[in-house]
């Protein structure tokens, strides 16, 4: 059996995005659903906030799939023990499976929903992430008060949460293909550049999903990846062109769309879990279901790593699964 | 559709465990694979000490399963990011998902191994989770050199590694049906405490398993929960009686079997991940193939947590996926 598996049926039938105020201030800041000008999004510190923007997202996702109601959630975030997502869905009372992909978990997630529902253990699941920008640097670098200064190479993670559900009985952005992540070790030990760390994995997913399905870049209208920014888009360009593939136009970023470079200090670009996530919901979902896109090959992208991890030295470990989306 | 799911052919065909000097010395001694006096696992910090263990755990297993090669790897732990698993596992180069569900992230990554072979995605999946006692405690508490005071109700963080290859194609204990677990807060923010947290998950998915099916705890030769250690074993007993449902002499808990409490200073008994996984690899599934036990109700049990949460006063939120294992 290869690497890729085919799903029949599985759609995304409702999508919704919530995100803080820089993201609302980016060029796709129209797009979201909601957004919380103070980032708190009613909570008092900013794991809880991050919990609420993920609460907040699974609650328009429901109202948006109307009659289809989950009966099981995946879903993770980027925090010690991802507690945003315990946290933030518990109220929902909806079977739990809790993941952790890092960056890469917006995929991850509707990639297990996908098999769930291929294996027809349920009619209806929902796929849940999200990130936070302050929870984040507190968590892997500096409380925000501490103003640390940050490398041009760094990425700065979005204040955003996504949420799907999927199920196989209406029409909506077909998840035809999926394909798991390889962990990829390429020797980047330096958090400030996690664009660096991940590319290599996205290249391998890339190659391995064109040579496996007999396809060219030019079969798809986008090859979409999470958060590699701009050091490890161009990265992931050089990677794949050493293969004697040329990604050229076809390669987008969600980290690279979200905010607008010339006007917010983001360095790199975006990341953490609740970038690809939004995106997806607010810009590449829209575009295939008003036709501007037909065929994406999407792919979160997740740097491995702890605290612990980078005061021990060790090195970052990139992960990119892939789902190949169609309408 | 109800919350339990059916599974056709779905095989643990392999299982391996390694453990430390500890859980060599408690009454399960003997039945483990492997076991390091040191704990090291020829690692030089605990947690990379963690991730050997897993890795160890993994080449045993695969060793036992001879043809039988995963194509998916399931895999969680307990630290910051899961790194355990991605340090751990990386070598392998196998499609990989990570999960986090506490130390129910055995039964939850068996759970998702099957849902993926029963929609054919692949022909074998491996399941591996892991915990580290000094791990743990620098996570979760204090490192080992603040020699912090324990409460009577505190458990002791197993050091172990289970591995588990899943197929169709070959004999085996059969994992049967399975069934999700929901998050449950009752309202314990007490850290020295997970027993009481995770006991009321523990009721709902017992309690629901059987409403589900028709069954009673007789219709089992046990029901097995991971870690909820004495205090949580006794709280389980009192809310199913509450609900009408004896579990007197049905109910087993890893974390009550893996130390001998006379001799060794375990407190309320074992915790972790690699407890329940360790303890099923070593003793519930060899009791199951050799005929002691034909028909047993697996729930690893998982507090949901994390050193922010727990700072912040928050409360521990349990879960506990349960698999029927036949054989």
């Amino acid at each position: 059996m290869g690497r890729i598996v085919n799903f029949e049926g599985v759609r995304i039938v409702a999508a919704a995005s919530v995100v803080g105020k820089e993201e609302h201030l980016g060029p796709l800041g129209g797009a979201f659903d909601e957004y919380d000008e103070s980032d708190r999004f009613g909570a008092d510190t900013w794991e809880k906030a991050e919990a609420g923007a993920q609460g907040r997202a699974l609650a328009l996702a429901l109202k948006k799939a109307g009659a289809n109601a989950p009966e099981l959630l995946f879903a993770g975030d980027l925090q010690n023990q991802c507690m945003a997502s315990a946290e933030g869905l518990i109220s929902y009372g909806i079977p739990f499976f809790g993941l952790y992909g890092a960056c890469s978990t917006a995929t991850e997630a509707l990639l297990l929903a996908s098999l769930a529902l291929s294996a027809g253990a349920v009619k209806c699941c929902a796929a849940v992430t999200s990130s936070h920008f302050a929870a984040a640097e507190r968590q892997f670098r500096f409380p925000l008060e501490y103003g640390g200064q940050r490398a041009p190479t760094a990425q700065w993670t979005a204040t955003a949460a996504g949420a799907f559900v999927l199920t196989k009985e209406r029409a909506g952005v077909r998840i035809s293909r999926g394909m798991a992540g390889r962990m990829v070790d390429s020797g980047i030990a330096d958090a400030a550049n996690m664009g660096a760390a991940m590319a290599p994995a996205a290249a391998d997913s890339i190659l391995t999903f064109l040579r496996e399905t007999g396809t060219t870049p030019s079969d798809y209208d986008a090859i979409v990846t999470g958060d590699l920014g701009k050091e490890g888009s161009r990265l992931l360009a050089v990677l794949c062109e050493r293969e004697g593939v040329r990604l050229s136009a076809k390669h987008e970023d969600c980290g690279c769309l979200l905010y607008d470079g010339s006007k917010q200090d983001a360095h790199a670009g975006a990341s953490g879990c609740g970038c690809s996530a939004s995106v997806l919901a607010a810009h590449y979902l829209p575009r295939l279901t008003e036709g501007l896109l037909r065929r994406v090959l999407f792919l979160s992208t997740g740097a491995l790593m702890s605290p612990q991890s980078v005061q021990q030295k060790g090195n970052i470990i990139g992960i990119a699964p892939a789902l190949l989306l169609e309408f």
